[in-house]
Protein backbone atom coordinates (compact mmCIF):
# COMPACT_ATOMS: atom_id res chain seq x y z
CA UNK A 1 0.00 0.00 0.00
CA UNK A 2 1.60 3.06 -0.78
CA UNK A 3 1.11 5.78 2.02
CA UNK A 4 -0.73 8.67 2.18
CA UNK A 5 0.25 12.29 2.41
CA UNK A 6 0.11 12.17 5.77
CA UNK A 7 1.32 9.07 6.55
CA UNK A 8 4.49 10.01 5.24
CA UNK A 9 4.65 13.30 7.04
CA UNK A 10 3.93 10.98 9.96
CA UNK A 11 6.97 9.27 9.31
CA UNK A 12 9.13 11.86 9.16
CA UNK A 13 8.03 13.63 12.50
CA UNK A 14 8.60 10.47 14.33
CA UNK A 15 11.96 9.49 12.29
CA UNK A 16 13.13 13.30 14.00
CA UNK A 17 11.91 11.92 17.39
CA UNK A 18 15.91 10.98 17.69
CA UNK A 19 16.67 13.99 17.71
CA UNK A 20 15.93 13.86 21.20
CA UNK A 21 18.59 11.55 21.79
CA UNK A 22 21.65 13.67 20.46
CA UNK A 23 23.31 15.28 23.60
CA UNK A 24 24.83 18.36 23.20
CA UNK A 25 28.00 20.06 25.24
CA UNK A 26 25.77 22.34 27.40
CA UNK A 27 23.34 21.49 29.93
CA UNK A 28 20.17 22.64 31.27
CA UNK A 29 20.93 25.59 34.07
CA UNK A 30 20.88 23.89 37.27
CA UNK A 31 20.91 20.19 35.67
CA UNK A 32 24.15 17.78 35.73
CA UNK A 33 22.80 16.05 32.50
CA UNK A 34 23.64 17.24 29.16
CA UNK A 35 21.29 19.08 26.94
CA UNK A 36 19.56 16.78 23.63
CA UNK A 37 19.07 18.90 20.61
CA UNK A 38 15.11 18.76 20.46
CA UNK A 39 15.15 20.40 23.14
CA UNK A 40 17.89 22.80 22.70
CA UNK A 41 15.75 23.61 19.33
CA UNK A 42 12.59 24.72 21.46
CA UNK A 43 14.49 27.24 23.15
CA UNK A 44 16.04 28.68 20.00
CA UNK A 45 12.45 29.26 18.67
CA UNK A 46 11.16 30.66 21.90
CA UNK A 47 13.96 32.90 21.80
CA UNK A 48 13.81 33.89 18.13
CA UNK A 49 9.78 34.65 19.29
CA UNK A 50 10.94 37.30 21.64
CA UNK A 51 13.88 38.65 20.42
CA UNK A 52 12.66 39.39 16.60
CA UNK A 53 12.38 43.14 17.61
CA UNK A 54 16.43 43.02 17.89
CA UNK A 55 17.18 41.94 14.25
CA UNK A 56 19.77 44.25 12.08
CA UNK A 57 17.27 43.76 9.46
CA UNK A 58 13.44 43.18 8.94
CA UNK A 59 12.70 39.57 9.05
CA UNK A 60 10.31 36.75 8.12
CA UNK A 61 9.88 35.47 11.42
CA UNK A 62 7.90 32.35 10.49
CA UNK A 63 11.05 31.80 8.14
CA UNK A 64 13.65 31.68 11.15
CA UNK A 65 11.34 29.53 13.13
CA UNK A 66 11.26 27.37 10.16
CA UNK A 67 14.90 27.36 10.00
CA UNK A 68 15.21 26.76 13.70
CA UNK A 69 12.95 24.04 13.92
CA UNK A 70 15.47 21.79 11.62
CA UNK A 71 18.67 22.98 11.97
CA UNK A 72 20.34 20.67 13.52
CA UNK A 73 18.19 17.52 12.19
CA UNK A 74 21.35 16.10 10.27
CA UNK A 75 23.07 15.83 14.35
CA UNK A 76 20.70 12.72 13.67
CA UNK A 77 23.26 10.86 11.10
CA UNK A 78 26.13 12.76 11.66
CA UNK A 79 25.81 13.66 15.53
CA UNK A 80 26.35 16.97 17.60
CA UNK A 81 29.61 19.08 16.27
CA UNK A 82 31.10 21.64 19.49
CA UNK A 83 31.43 24.58 18.05
CA UNK A 84 34.96 24.66 19.60
CA UNK A 85 35.76 21.16 18.45
CA UNK A 86 39.94 21.77 17.72
CA UNK A 87 39.65 18.98 14.93
CA UNK A 88 36.73 19.37 12.60
CA UNK A 89 36.26 16.96 10.24
CA UNK A 90 37.34 18.40 6.61
CA UNK A 91 34.22 17.27 5.01
CA UNK A 92 31.62 18.06 7.71
CA UNK A 93 29.60 20.60 5.66
CA UNK A 94 29.87 17.66 2.99
CA UNK A 95 28.31 14.97 5.30
CA UNK A 96 25.56 17.30 7.08
CA UNK A 97 24.70 18.05 3.74
CA UNK A 98 24.33 14.39 2.53
CA UNK A 99 22.23 13.49 5.87
CA UNK A 100 20.21 16.68 5.03
CA UNK A 101 19.23 15.37 1.78
CA UNK A 102 18.23 11.80 3.06
CA UNK A 103 16.40 12.87 6.31
CA UNK A 104 14.37 15.70 3.84
CA UNK A 105 13.94 13.40 1.43
CA UNK A 106 11.12 11.35 2.78
CA UNK A 107 8.80 14.42 2.76
CA UNK A 108 6.93 14.81 0.05
CA UNK A 109 8.49 16.23 -2.76
CA UNK A 110 7.20 20.02 -2.21
CA UNK A 111 8.44 19.55 1.29
CA UNK A 112 11.01 18.06 0.63
CA UNK A 113 12.18 21.02 -1.60
CA UNK A 114 11.02 23.85 1.04
CA UNK A 115 13.00 21.86 4.29
CA UNK A 116 16.19 21.44 2.25
CA UNK A 117 16.67 24.86 0.57
CA UNK A 118 15.80 26.00 4.28
CA UNK A 119 18.48 24.24 5.52
CA UNK A 120 20.75 25.28 3.40
CA UNK A 121 19.83 29.09 3.38
CA UNK A 122 20.24 28.42 7.05
CA UNK A 123 23.99 26.82 6.74
CA UNK A 124 24.66 30.07 4.56
CA UNK A 125 23.68 32.57 6.10
CA UNK A 126 23.75 34.78 3.24
CA UNK A 127 20.13 35.97 4.23
CA UNK A 128 18.38 38.06 6.81
CA UNK A 129 16.60 35.55 8.46
CA UNK A 130 19.88 32.77 8.54
CA UNK A 131 21.71 35.64 10.04
CA UNK A 132 19.25 35.93 12.80
CA UNK A 133 18.04 32.65 13.28
CA UNK A 134 22.30 31.57 13.69
CA UNK A 135 22.71 34.80 16.34
CA UNK A 136 19.79 33.25 18.47
CA UNK A 137 21.18 29.85 18.44
CA UNK A 138 24.73 31.28 18.96
CA UNK A 139 23.03 33.01 22.02
CA UNK A 140 22.08 30.19 24.01
CA UNK A 141 25.13 28.99 25.44
CA UNK A 142 26.09 32.41 26.64
CA UNK A 143 22.74 32.00 28.84
CA UNK A 144 23.24 28.76 30.49
CA UNK A 145 26.95 28.92 30.53
CA UNK A 146 27.48 32.06 32.74
CA UNK A 147 24.21 30.57 34.94
CA UNK A 148 26.01 26.89 35.18
CA UNK A 149 29.46 28.61 36.63
CA UNK A 150 30.73 28.90 33.07
CA UNK A 151 29.49 25.22 32.20
CA UNK A 152 31.62 24.37 28.77
CA UNK A 153 33.99 27.33 29.00
CA UNK A 154 35.42 25.79 32.31
CA UNK A 155 35.05 22.33 30.88
CA UNK A 156 36.42 22.99 28.11
CA UNK A 157 39.10 25.79 28.98
CA UNK A 158 37.92 28.04 26.33
CA UNK A 159 39.86 32.06 26.47
CA UNK A 160 37.27 34.38 25.64
CA UNK A 161 39.58 34.88 22.27
CA UNK A 162 38.17 32.13 21.05
CA UNK A 163 34.74 32.31 22.18
CA UNK A 164 34.62 35.91 20.69
CA UNK A 165 36.04 35.16 17.36
CA UNK A 166 34.06 31.80 16.95
CA UNK A 167 30.60 33.72 17.23
CA UNK A 168 31.67 37.02 15.70
CA UNK A 169 29.04 36.77 12.84
CA UNK A 170 26.03 37.63 15.71
CA UNK A 171 27.07 40.97 14.96
CA UNK A 172 25.60 40.40 11.25
CA UNK A 173 22.33 39.21 12.63
CA UNK A 174 21.81 41.44 15.59
CA UNK A 175 24.03 44.25 16.82
CA UNK A 176 22.11 44.35 20.20
CA UNK A 177 22.66 40.64 20.40
CA UNK A 178 26.30 41.13 20.36
CA UNK A 179 26.86 43.83 22.10
CA UNK A 180 25.20 41.23 25.03
CA UNK A 181 27.58 38.41 24.31
CA UNK A 182 30.43 40.86 24.41
CA UNK A 183 29.25 41.74 28.40
CA UNK A 184 28.71 38.60 29.69
CA UNK A 185 32.15 37.49 27.93
CA UNK A 186 33.88 40.42 30.10
CA UNK A 187 31.95 39.22 33.35
CA UNK A 188 33.06 35.82 32.64
CA UNK A 189 36.75 36.61 32.31
CA UNK A 190 36.16 38.39 35.52
CA UNK A 191 34.79 35.57 37.24
CA UNK A 192 37.67 33.28 35.92
CA UNK A 193 34.98 31.83 33.69
CA UNK A 194 36.89 32.14 30.91
CA UNK A 195 40.61 31.34 30.76
CA UNK A 196 43.31 34.03 30.40
CA UNK A 197 45.26 33.09 26.82
CA UNK B 1 20.30 49.40 38.08
CA UNK B 2 17.26 48.84 36.17
CA UNK B 3 17.47 46.15 33.19
CA UNK B 4 16.99 46.74 29.72
CA UNK B 5 14.50 45.14 27.59
CA UNK B 6 17.15 43.01 26.33
CA UNK B 7 17.73 42.02 30.17
CA UNK B 8 14.54 41.09 30.43
CA UNK B 9 13.96 39.18 27.57
CA UNK B 10 16.80 37.04 28.82
CA UNK B 11 15.73 36.11 32.24
CA UNK B 12 12.29 35.12 31.01
CA UNK B 13 14.00 32.71 28.87
CA UNK B 14 16.43 31.65 31.60
CA UNK B 15 13.59 30.67 33.71
CA UNK B 16 11.76 29.28 31.31
CA UNK B 17 14.84 26.83 30.65
CA UNK B 18 13.16 24.95 33.61
CA UNK B 19 10.80 23.66 31.11
CA UNK B 20 14.07 21.26 30.53
CA UNK B 21 12.95 19.81 34.01
CA UNK B 22 9.40 19.54 33.71
CA UNK B 23 9.11 15.74 32.55
CA UNK B 24 6.08 14.02 30.59
CA UNK B 25 4.30 10.51 30.81
CA UNK B 26 5.14 9.87 27.56
CA UNK B 27 9.05 8.81 26.64
CA UNK B 28 10.97 9.62 23.63
CA UNK B 29 10.76 6.73 20.49
CA UNK B 30 12.83 3.74 21.82
CA UNK B 31 14.24 5.29 25.36
CA UNK B 32 13.51 4.22 28.71
CA UNK B 33 13.54 7.87 29.90
CA UNK B 34 9.97 10.32 29.88
CA UNK B 35 10.52 13.30 27.99
CA UNK B 36 10.27 16.77 29.02
CA UNK B 37 7.77 19.12 27.93
CA UNK B 38 11.08 21.69 26.57
CA UNK B 39 11.44 18.66 23.91
CA UNK B 40 7.96 18.20 23.60
CA UNK B 41 7.20 22.28 22.72
CA UNK B 42 9.98 21.22 19.93
CA UNK B 43 8.08 18.44 18.50
CA UNK B 44 4.48 19.92 18.28
CA UNK B 45 5.57 22.95 16.45
CA UNK B 46 7.63 21.10 13.98
CA UNK B 47 4.49 18.90 13.20
CA UNK B 48 2.36 22.17 13.43
CA UNK B 49 4.57 23.12 10.43
CA UNK B 50 4.73 20.15 8.52
CA UNK B 51 0.80 19.23 9.32
CA UNK B 52 -0.92 23.10 8.55
CA UNK B 53 -2.39 21.97 5.79
CA UNK B 54 -4.61 19.59 7.50
CA UNK B 55 -6.15 22.19 9.54
CA UNK B 56 -10.12 22.38 8.83
CA UNK B 57 -9.91 26.42 8.75
CA UNK B 58 -7.66 28.65 7.68
CA UNK B 59 -4.85 29.52 10.31
CA UNK B 60 -2.10 32.04 11.27
CA UNK B 61 0.49 29.36 11.50
CA UNK B 62 2.90 31.96 13.27
CA UNK B 63 0.54 32.25 15.65
CA UNK B 64 -0.09 28.91 16.12
CA UNK B 65 3.78 28.49 16.79
CA UNK B 66 3.66 31.16 19.29
CA UNK B 67 1.00 29.35 21.09
CA UNK B 68 3.10 25.76 21.52
CA UNK B 69 6.43 27.38 22.27
CA UNK B 70 4.52 28.40 25.09
CA UNK B 71 1.84 26.19 26.00
CA UNK B 72 3.37 24.15 28.76
CA UNK B 73 4.85 26.50 30.31
CA UNK B 74 2.51 27.03 33.60
CA UNK B 75 3.83 23.45 34.81
CA UNK B 76 7.22 24.76 35.94
CA UNK B 77 5.02 25.85 38.34
CA UNK B 78 2.19 23.70 38.51
CA UNK B 79 3.70 20.17 36.93
CA UNK B 80 2.34 18.23 33.93
CA UNK B 81 -0.90 17.35 34.34
CA UNK B 82 -1.81 13.69 32.60
CA UNK B 83 -4.67 13.71 30.41
CA UNK B 84 -5.99 11.09 31.36
CA UNK B 85 -5.61 11.65 35.28
CA UNK B 86 -8.65 10.40 37.13
CA UNK B 87 -8.66 13.13 39.96
CA UNK B 88 -7.78 16.10 38.72
CA UNK B 89 -7.54 19.30 40.87
CA UNK B 90 -10.46 21.33 40.54
CA UNK B 91 -9.42 24.45 40.33
CA UNK B 92 -6.25 23.16 37.91
CA UNK B 93 -7.61 26.08 35.37
CA UNK B 94 -7.18 28.60 37.92
CA UNK B 95 -3.93 27.70 39.01
CA UNK B 96 -2.38 27.40 36.06
CA UNK B 97 -4.01 31.27 34.56
CA UNK B 98 -2.38 32.61 38.34
CA UNK B 99 0.82 30.79 37.21
CA UNK B 100 0.71 32.12 33.51
CA UNK B 101 0.52 35.74 35.08
CA UNK B 102 3.27 35.22 37.10
CA UNK B 103 5.43 33.70 34.29
CA UNK B 104 4.40 36.28 31.70
CA UNK B 105 4.53 38.75 34.11
CA UNK B 106 7.99 39.40 34.00
CA UNK B 107 8.19 40.14 30.53
CA UNK B 108 7.98 44.04 29.28
CA UNK B 109 4.47 44.95 29.12
CA UNK B 110 3.64 45.00 25.27
CA UNK B 111 5.05 40.84 25.12
CA UNK B 112 3.55 40.03 28.50
CA UNK B 113 0.30 40.70 27.70
CA UNK B 114 0.67 38.95 24.19
CA UNK B 115 1.94 36.10 24.88
CA UNK B 116 -0.88 35.76 28.61
CA UNK B 117 -3.46 36.43 25.64
CA UNK B 118 -1.47 33.28 23.40
CA UNK B 119 -1.84 31.22 26.49
CA UNK B 120 -5.47 31.70 27.53
CA UNK B 121 -6.74 31.16 23.45
CA UNK B 122 -4.70 28.01 23.24
CA UNK B 123 -6.47 26.92 26.56
CA UNK B 124 -10.05 28.56 25.42
CA UNK B 125 -9.70 26.47 21.93
CA UNK B 126 -12.33 28.74 20.83
CA UNK B 127 -10.25 30.28 17.16
CA UNK B 128 -8.69 28.13 14.63
CA UNK B 129 -5.55 28.44 15.48
CA UNK B 130 -6.08 27.06 18.88
CA UNK B 131 -7.80 24.30 17.57
CA UNK B 132 -5.31 23.32 15.28
CA UNK B 133 -2.59 23.97 18.12
CA UNK B 134 -4.14 21.51 20.24
CA UNK B 135 -5.14 19.08 17.61
CA UNK B 136 -0.94 18.79 17.06
CA UNK B 137 -0.88 18.86 20.88
CA UNK B 138 -2.68 15.67 20.81
CA UNK B 139 -1.31 13.92 17.70
CA UNK B 140 1.96 13.38 19.65
CA UNK B 141 1.29 10.60 22.02
CA UNK B 142 -0.43 8.86 19.29
CA UNK B 143 2.56 8.47 17.13
CA UNK B 144 4.68 8.33 20.22
CA UNK B 145 2.86 5.39 22.14
CA UNK B 146 1.90 3.19 19.03
CA UNK B 147 5.89 2.96 18.28
CA UNK B 148 6.88 2.32 22.30
CA UNK B 149 4.56 -0.95 22.32
CA UNK B 150 1.69 0.82 23.57
CA UNK B 151 3.61 3.59 25.79
CA UNK B 152 1.12 5.17 28.35
CA UNK B 153 -1.52 3.13 27.12
CA UNK B 154 -0.49 -0.17 27.82
CA UNK B 155 1.36 1.26 31.55
CA UNK B 156 -2.10 2.90 32.85
CA UNK B 157 -4.11 0.61 31.31
CA UNK B 158 -5.89 3.27 29.15
CA UNK B 159 -9.49 1.45 27.06
CA UNK B 160 -10.18 2.50 23.64
CA UNK B 161 -12.96 4.69 24.83
CA UNK B 162 -10.89 6.65 27.02
CA UNK B 163 -8.78 7.50 24.73
CA UNK B 164 -10.95 8.69 22.11
CA UNK B 165 -13.85 10.67 24.32
CA UNK B 166 -10.47 12.45 25.56
CA UNK B 167 -9.01 13.20 21.97
CA UNK B 168 -12.20 13.86 20.16
CA UNK B 169 -11.76 17.70 20.11
CA UNK B 170 -8.97 17.37 17.78
CA UNK B 171 -11.96 16.67 15.20
CA UNK B 172 -12.18 20.86 15.68
CA UNK B 173 -9.00 21.46 14.11
CA UNK B 174 -8.52 18.66 11.99
CA UNK B 175 -10.77 15.94 10.79
CA UNK B 176 -7.67 14.44 8.86
CA UNK B 177 -5.88 14.16 11.75
CA UNK B 178 -8.88 12.87 13.97
CA UNK B 179 -9.47 9.97 11.10
CA UNK B 180 -5.63 9.35 11.70
CA UNK B 181 -5.57 9.09 15.43
CA UNK B 182 -9.23 7.18 14.90
CA UNK B 183 -7.37 4.47 12.84
CA UNK B 184 -3.98 4.46 15.44
CA UNK B 185 -6.73 3.49 18.30
CA UNK B 186 -7.98 0.85 16.10
CA UNK B 187 -4.58 -0.66 15.04
CA UNK B 188 -3.50 -0.59 18.91
CA UNK B 189 -6.83 -2.49 20.20
CA UNK B 190 -5.68 -5.00 17.48
CA UNK B 191 -2.40 -5.57 18.67
CA UNK B 192 -4.02 -5.15 22.45
CA UNK B 193 -1.97 -1.66 23.85
CA UNK B 194 -5.68 -0.63 24.84
CA UNK B 195 -7.03 -2.15 27.19
CA UNK B 196 -10.73 -3.82 26.39
CA UNK B 197 -13.48 -2.23 28.85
Amino acid sequence: MIPTRLQTQIEFIAELDKLKGVLRKTSPIGLKRRENSAEHSWQVILSALLLAEHSNAKIDLLKVVKMLAIHDVVEIDVGDTFHYAKEKSENLYERELEAAQKIFGTLPSDQSEDFLALWKEFEARETSEARFAAAVDRLMAFILNSRNEGGTWVEFSLTPQEVLEKNSHVAQGSEELWNFIQEVVTDARRKGELRES
